[in-house]
C-alpha cells in the first residue's frame, strides 16, 4: 500500500527562510522490509555493547574536564574514524571542572544523648563547595520543599537544612517523579543559604529504599553563601528523619572538600556523512560523553553515545546512503554545565545551518518504548502528523510516538525550528542507578541496548527518507 | 464519556448452556479513576515483592514433589488466609518427582590428540535419566535440528548427538525465538535414541553467549531408550562446535545420575472471593508455584504467584467487592508435567463450573507491556472487541491487548470456552535467566514487579465490572 500523505504534501511551508520540500510518499511494504533489515543487522552484528564495554571498562568515569573525559573523546573519535564517515572532528569548548578532594565526604548524627553517633551514607552533590576545613556541626531542620524553607525562614539560621521530599512512586514514568523532586537538589542549597543555613543534606533522587547515594548537579545563586551540599541515600534519609522524631535537637557533623576548579578545555566529538540529495538538511543523532565521577556512566550516557555510533555503523552496514546530512554528535558537559550543547548550537547558528531533526538518547539503554517529539508551535502539528505516519512501521517493535521533551544537549537547537526528538526507553530501572556508583556496565543488558539502537536507526532512516 | 457497546450488548449468546449476560456500559471517566486508584494502591503499598522475598529466600527452589514445593504451598496458603478470602484450600494432585543424584552431572571433551581434555559447563535436563554408572564416552555428531537427525540417521548409532541450533536473536519477542528452538530440548533425546544414539547434549535456550547452563523439561517417547540428556551453556556449545571443526573424531565423556522417582502427593493452592452478583461466573488469576531445582524460581514463576496474590490484596485494600467469583490459583507442576493444571480443570469440569476468564502470569516480573488473548473460535472476536474497549484505559500504563497464547496451566480450561489471557511483560531479559541458577530474587526489580501486579489487577477489575 502506498499511503498518500497529501495533507502534508499540500502544506510545504517556508520555515525561517528554509524550504522543506521533498516529502515523499510512504511506501509501507518497502519500508517495513527496510526496517526489518535494520533490526536484523543490529541484532546479529551490533558493536554498541562492545563499544560500551570499552567506554566503561577501559575509559571509565568521564566527568567534564578530567582525564577520563579526554580519554572518552579520543576513544569515540577513533570509533567514528573507523566507521569511515566523510568528516570526523573535535569541536573545542571550555568546561567547568568539579572535583572531590582527597578526603571522603562524610556526615553523621552526633550530640544526641538519645541516639549516640551514627554514620550516614552520603556523596557530595556535583558543583557543591567544601565545608570549612575539619567540617561543620549544627542542628537540623527537615523540610519537604523549597517553599517550606521560605515559610520557616526564621528557623533556618545556623542550621543544616535536610530536604526529604521523596520521588513520587505513583508516577508511571519515573522521569516525571524525578522532575517533581529534583528542585531540592538543584536549588536547595541556595534557598537554604539565603536564610542563613550552614549546609544542606538532600534525599537521593530514587524511588528505591537503599543505601546508594545519588549525586547530580546543583548550583549556587549569585550572592548567596556557597554552603556544602551532600546527598543522603534514601535509607539514611529515612533514618535521619526517624532520628529527628526521637530527638529534634540532634546535631549533624558534615564535611566535604569538594569544589569547583578552573575551567578546562574539552571537546564535542562530531562525525558526519554528507547527504547525497539535500546536504543542507542536517539530521543529528547524539548522546553525551561526560558522566558523573562515581560509577562508569554506563546508562548515563554511555548508552546514548554507543546508540548514536551504532546508527552510523548500521546504516553503513546495510549500504544505505543518507539523502540528508547525517551527523553523530557526542556532547561534552551535559551533567554540569551544558557547555558542549551550547557551543554546538552557537557554531551551527553562526554557520546558518538548519537541523531538520535532532534526536538525543539520554534516558538509558533499556528496552525501547518509543520517542517523544517537540518543535516550535507553528510547525509542530505538521511534523507530528508526519512522524505518526510511521506508527504502523514502528508498532511491531513496541515503539510509539508521543509528545514531550527531547534532550538537554539538543535543546539549544530549538531556535532552528527543526524537530527535536527524545529517545524513550523503559524508565523503571533508570533511577535505581542514575548518578550513582552503580551505573556500571553490568546494569546494561546487551539485547535491550541493541533494540534501542535499532529503534533509533529506524526513525532516523525514515526521517532521512521522507523528510519533515 | 459513556461509550455504548451496543454491538456487544446485542449479541448476548448462549455458550454451551451458560448465559453470558450483564455487559455494562463502559464509563471511561469513572474507570480511569478506579484504575488510577489500583495503581496508586499497588505502587505505594504492595506486598508482592516482600512475598517474593519469602518465596525465594525462605522457601527457595520448589521443584514438584520436593520439600521446597511443599514449603511453597504452605507459605502461599498462609498468605491467602491472611488476605481474608472467603475460602482458601489445597487441591490434591500427584506429581512426578525428578531428582539429580548425589554426583554432579558432567561432560568433557576427551580422547582428542589435538585438543586435550576440556570441561564443558552442563546441567541435566529435567526428566532425563542417568547415564550408565561411571558415565559414557562416545564420538559426537553435531546437528541443527531434529530433522537433521532423521536425515543423518545412519551416522547416529553409538554417538552422542549435539543439538546446537541457537535461539534466533532477530526475533523481537524472545518467546518466539524460544518456541523456534526448544523442540531440541523436549524431543531431542527421543529422536536421537530412535537411531541408536547413546546420549544428547543440547545448547541452552538463550540468545546470550555465557557460561550458564539452562535446564528445562524433556520427555522420552514410549519404547525408546532413556538416554542421558544434558544442557550445555552457550559458551560450551560454541566451544564444542569449534572443537569439532578441528577434530571431528573427538570423544565426549558424560555422566549423570539424575532420574525420575516415584510420584509424590502435592497441591494446588486456591483462594476464592465469592461474587456478589454473578457467583457462577469465575474469573481466575494465577501462576505456578513449582520451579526448577537450580535457582530460586524468582521470575519463573514466583513473580506470577505474587502478582496473583497482589491482585487479591489490592482489590481488598481499595474496598472493591467482585461481582463475579474471583479465584486465585497457584498451580503445581507446570515445569514438568502440568499435573496441577490438569487436575484443576478436571475438578472444575466435573463440577460443571464456568470460567468466564482465566489469566496466567508466567512470563516473569518485568515491566508490563500488555496481555495476549485466546478463546474458542465462535466467541473470540466478540470477547476481543470487548477487551479492546479498555484500550484507552490501559494505554496510559503502557499496556496493549494482543491476540496470542495465554498460559500452560490454564490451557486445560479451554473446553469451558471462556477467555484465556496471558500476561505479557517485557521479554528481553527473561531468557538470560530462565531455568538457570541465576533466576534469583536480585534479578527482579521491585517497581517492575509491582507494575505487573497493577496491570493484572486493572484488567481483572474491568472484566469483573463489565463481563465478557
Amino acid at each position: 500500500m502506498v499511503r498518500t500523505i497529501s495533507k502534508i504534501m499540500s502544506t510545504i511551508l517556508l520555515l525561517g527562510g528554509v524550504v522543506t520540500a521533498c516529502l515523499g510518499q510512504l511506501d509501507i511494504e518497502k519500508e517495513s522490509l527496510e526496517i526489518r533489515k535494520i533490526y536484523d543487522e543490529v541484532l546479529s552484528s551490533a558493536k554498541c555493547y562492545e563499544w560500551l564495554e570499552g567506554l566503561t571498562q577501559d575509559v571509565g568515569p568521564r566527568l567534564s574536564g578530567t582525564p577520563g573525559a579526554a580519554a572518552g573523546v579520543e576513544y569515540t573519535r577513533q570509533i567514528m574514524q573507523d566507521l569511515d564517515m566523510d568528516t570526523v572532528y573535535l569541536q573545542s569548548c571550555m568546561v567547568p571542572l568539579w572535583e572531590r578532594g582527597p578526603q571522603q565526604e562524610q556526615a553523621r548524627i552526633i550530640n544526641s544523648s538519645l541516639l549516640g553517633t551514627e554514620e550516614l551514607t552520603v556523596t557530595a552533590l556535583g558543583g557543591s563547595e567544601a565545608s570549612a576545613a575539619g567540617g561543620i556541626s549544627a542542628g537540623v531542620i527537615e523540610v519537604q520543599s523549597l517553599e517550606e524553607v521560605e515559610k520557616r525562614a526564621a528557623e533556618v539560621r545556623g542550621k543544616i537544612v535536610f530536604y526529604n521530599r521523596p520521588m513520587d512512586p505513583k508516577q508511571i514514568r519515573t522521569f516525571r517523579a524525578y522532575g517533581g523532586a529534583v528542585d531540592q537538589r538543584g536549588a536547595g542549597a541556595s534557598t537554604a543559604a539565603k536564610y542563613g543555613a550552614v549546609g544542606v543534606l538532600v534525599r537521593s533522587m530514587t524511588t528505591q529504599i537503599d543505601n546508594i547515594p545519588h549525586t547530580g548537579g546543583m548550583y549556587y545563586e549569585e550572592g548567596v553563601d556557597k554552603i556544602p551540599a551532600l546527598s543522603l541515600s534514601t535509607m539514611s534519609a529515612e533514618r535521619l528523619s526517624k532520628a529527628l522524631e526521637s530527638d529534634p535537637d540532634l546535631h549533624i557533623y558534615m564535611v566535604s572538600d569538594a569544589g569547583m576548579r578552573e575551567d578546562q578545555p574539552s571537546h564535542n566529538v562530531i562525525g558526519e556523512i554528507r547527504g547525497t540529495t539535500y546536504p543542507d538538511e542536517i539530521i543529528l543523532v547524539g548522546g553525551h560523553l561526560d558522566s558523573w565521577d562515581i560509577g562508569e556512566g554506563a546508562h548515563d550516557d554511555g548508552a546514548g553515545c554507543v546508540h548514536s555510533l551504532e546508527v552510523i555503523r548500521t546504516l553503513r552496514a546495510i549500504g544505505y546512503k543518507p539523502q540528508r546530512t547525517l551527523r553523530c554528535v557526542l556532547f561534552m558537559n551535559e551533567e554540569n554545565g551544558l557547555r558542549g550543547g551550547r557551543k554546538y548550537a552557537d557554531v551551527s547558528n553562526a554557520k546558518g545551518e538548519y537541523h531538520l531533526a535532532a534526536l538525543e538518547s539520554d534516558a538509558g539503554g533499556f528496552t525501547p518504548r518509543g520517542f517523544s517529539l517537540e518543535a516550535d508551535a507553528e510547525t509542530f502539528e505538521r511534523k507530528l502528523t508526519q512522524v505518526k505516519n510511521y506508527d504502523d512501521l514502528l508498532r511491531p517493535y513496541g515503539l510509539s510516538i508521543d509528545v514531550g521533551g527531547s534532550g538537554a544537549d539538543i535543546s539549544p537547537l530549538k531556535s532552528q525550528k527543526g524537530l527535536l526528538i527524545g529517545f524513550r526507553p523503559d524508565s523503571q530501572r533508570y533511577f535505581d542507578i542514575h548518578h550513582t556508583a552503580e551505573d556500571t556496565l553490568d546494569k546494561v543488558n546487551k539485547r535491550e541496548l541493541e533494540l534501542g539502537a535499532a529503534a533509533i536507526t529506524s526513525l532516523i532512516y525514515l526521517i532521512d527518507r521522507y523528510g519533515l
